[in-house]
């Protein structure tokens, strides 16, 4: 199926088989709007629902949902909906007889702007942010390093998907520059405490998924449920003051080393779109309680190639830090939102929830610097440049981007890009 | 200062020196709006908006904020704005010449409803519910139980008040009943874990408090910044699965031992009206970084008297299991709130901030039955009924109450009431 609307390359992101969904508005005093990508070009949901495209789609109130400036409403209304605009849009885009499309034709109405003139916005009120930890190497590299390698993995971690509650006041859509933090660390465990900017500034590869319908307070879902209310996946950098949350995180878990800010890539990839790039998960064992197991026969992972890199302040130049793949994580997205509900705790439309930090089995595809540089006792070396790091410093920009490759096809997730800018607090001398 | 407009009995909470905040609705099909509670009675602040009542004060659209389902827009002003409608409000109850009571005795339209005719919501859209462990004697006692009495108090608990982000979608108004949540836990150490439900449910005696204007992401408030953006304080009850709690918590936090159902009251209680019942906080020792410290001289702590009762599904009497007290908290409000913010993390009105179990140094003041049963070692004896507990058990209700007593009046809180229902799920046998 190739788009015969706007020109795609065969290397965009965003292919007649992707259609992300994204909020975006056209200009300073125009309103947000939900779009989808196509090429190089966000299409405008709520004009082409107010030229008719989606009528006749039951159960979607188009012009109402996509007007709004969030997905929230379009997320609750359920896969059936979702698949049905889909299959619209594919026509649109694809079938020069369209209705709409000829309709368009005689006209002067545009439904389609230049990415680059758009402004994107978070995709959704997100009500509830989860962070999971659902990565085996990573738990293991981590655990490693604070406890040693024979107590890497807690006991708990192979039985089911580690999580904590993370803020979501502070998520932001990508480009949006954020304040290296303030906070207490100690750097000397002899003497007390002392208060500053972080310096172990980190980023964490995550990807993170949208939940749609949702379920009710005390109302578990189960696998084949919670496979069908997963709406589409974003990137995510989840930036961590690993000195902060090292200090602070006995017993509750991390806070403030999290909660100046977490960084989403604005087009939400559907799992329609993931569906021809399912893989096996890897292997469980011990074999996970019978909730969390999926009797459907589908396989629970996804092949999607991640990258990070690095801008220095100083640079043009972006280096590269982490080749990895989603296809390592050992808990599985539909294993997650299981698990987040079991105990009657309910998911609303809109909830975001983080994979936790995506490394592989090799050093390349280790997914924070805290790893790369293993806890900062090695450098890591900016390709052939003679910069190097072992954390981020100011005026250094990292960029996530993820892709699925097709047979002639990409269903890509663009990216998530983030600034670190130096910290503004007064700082106190000790 | 008296209220002539309703009788207000000396022994109710709801004195028109404290005029707390609701989210009320007076039918099923009635639409929710604010009230206030004044002795037995909700007045309608949106009927007295449109009265007139609140014309000329300034930064106020009365009838927009009044008449909305939540208080999230009037928290927003900020405290002149509370002030100046608070002391309206008095003059209205207690000044039978007051423009709007004149009108009001000539008309036939009521502005206040009996408290037991009127359904009480959630007072506000919470973005991001946030938990601390501000009770020196609670995290002491819980310490002393799992790490030993010589490790009871980890390094950084004197530094900082230790918090974690807690879920937002599962709190509910008093009232609200909760099912008894299933989920993973290991009460052999030897074997796998087992799923089916908690067997160790417990309640916390807890206080939160609301947040007013919030910060922007990247800008930290100062203590006396803090102590103006609290709107009020409601009484909490953070319900706890200690098994699910104690098998999932390493290393990220409280999770799903959680998440399946906070309770709150429903009225709000401002911290003006808290304002006679300043007492000192506890000696800080050792003195805590300058960013938590308040120069003000204003003492940092409320002397609330809590209690904890209990009735049992097969009887009509409650029991008391806790008194304690707020002014037992080692961290106050304000420095929870600046702590919060000091990385950057932005705080939104509506936002909500636990304490955390409030402790006191004598076994009648524990606030959870972890304490009081010594993690279940003992029975706690429920009066002279012959009934014992070490657990909630199914058909339980649990009813927290708080007061602050005047001189011949009071400021009080209302209840905050929870019964548990028995587990919904299948439960899996292993």
């Amino acid at each position: 199926m190739q788009c015969t609307f706007v020109e795609v390359s065969v290397d965009s992101d965003f292919s007649i088989h992707n259609l992300p969904y994204g909020v975006c508005s056209c200009g300073p005093d125009e309103p947000a709007h939900v779009a989808v990508a196509i090429g190089d070009y966000a299409l405008d949901m709520a004009r082409l629902a107010r030229l008719g495209l989606f009528e006749d789609i039951g159960g979607l109130d188009a012009s109402g949902v996509f007007s709004k400036p969030y997905l929230n409403d379009f997320m609750a209304l359920g896969r059936p909906v979702w698949q049905a605009v889909r299959h619209r849009l594919q026509d649109f885009l694809s079938n020069d007889k369209n209705a709409v499309r000829v309709k368009l034709s005689m006209g002067d109405v545009s439904v389609a702007t230049k990415l680059d003139k758009v402004q994107m916005h978070l995709p959704a009120q997100i009500g509830d942010y989860t962070d999971f930890y659902a990565s085996r190497e990573h738990a293991t590299n981590v655990g490693a390093m604070f406890r040693g390698k024979d107590n890497a993995l807690m006991p708990n971690w192979t039985h089911l998907p580690v999580g904590y509650h993370g803020r979501a006041s502070s998520i932001v859509v990508s480009g949006t520059p954020l304040h290296r933090p303030c906070g207490q660390r100690r750097p000397d465990a002899s003497k007390p405490p002392v208060f500053g900017p972080s310096v172990r500034l980190d980023y964490e590869l995550e990807m993170a998924f949208f939940v749609g319908p949702g379920n009710q307070l005390g109302t578990p879902l189960t696998a084949e449920q919670a496979e069908e209310r997963i709406f589409g996946v974003v990137l995510m950098n989840d930036w961590s003051a690993r000195d902060i949350q090292a200090w602070e995180y006995v017993p509750l878990g991390p806070f403030l080393g999290k909660s100046f800010g977490t960084s989403i890539s604005p087009w939400v990839v559907t799992m329609d779109a993931l569906e021809p790039f399912r893989v096996p998960q890897p292997l469980q064992s011990p074999e996970p309680l019978p909730y969390l197991c999926d009797t459907s026969g589908r396989d629970g992972g996804y092949d999607i190639a991640l990258q990070v890199e690095i801008k220095p302040a100083d640079t043009d130049q972006f280096f590269t830090l982490t080749r990895s793949n989603l296809k390592y994580m050992y808990w599985t997205l539909r294993q997650q939102l299981v698990h987040h509900a079991i105990g009657g705790c309910n998911m609303r439309p809109g909830d975001l929830c983080g994979t936790g930090t995506i490394s592989g089995p090799t050093q390349e595809s280790f997914g924070s610097m805290l790893e790369l540089s293993w806890s900062g006792q090695n450098d890591i070396c900016l390709g052939d440049s003679g910069i190097r790091r072992k954390f981020i410093e100011d005026g250094d920009v990292i960029r996530i981007s993820g892709l699925c490759q097709g047979d002639g096809f990409r269903v890509g997730f663009g990216q998530c890009t983030g600034c670190i800018l130096p910290a503004t607090t007064k700082i106190e001398t000790v």
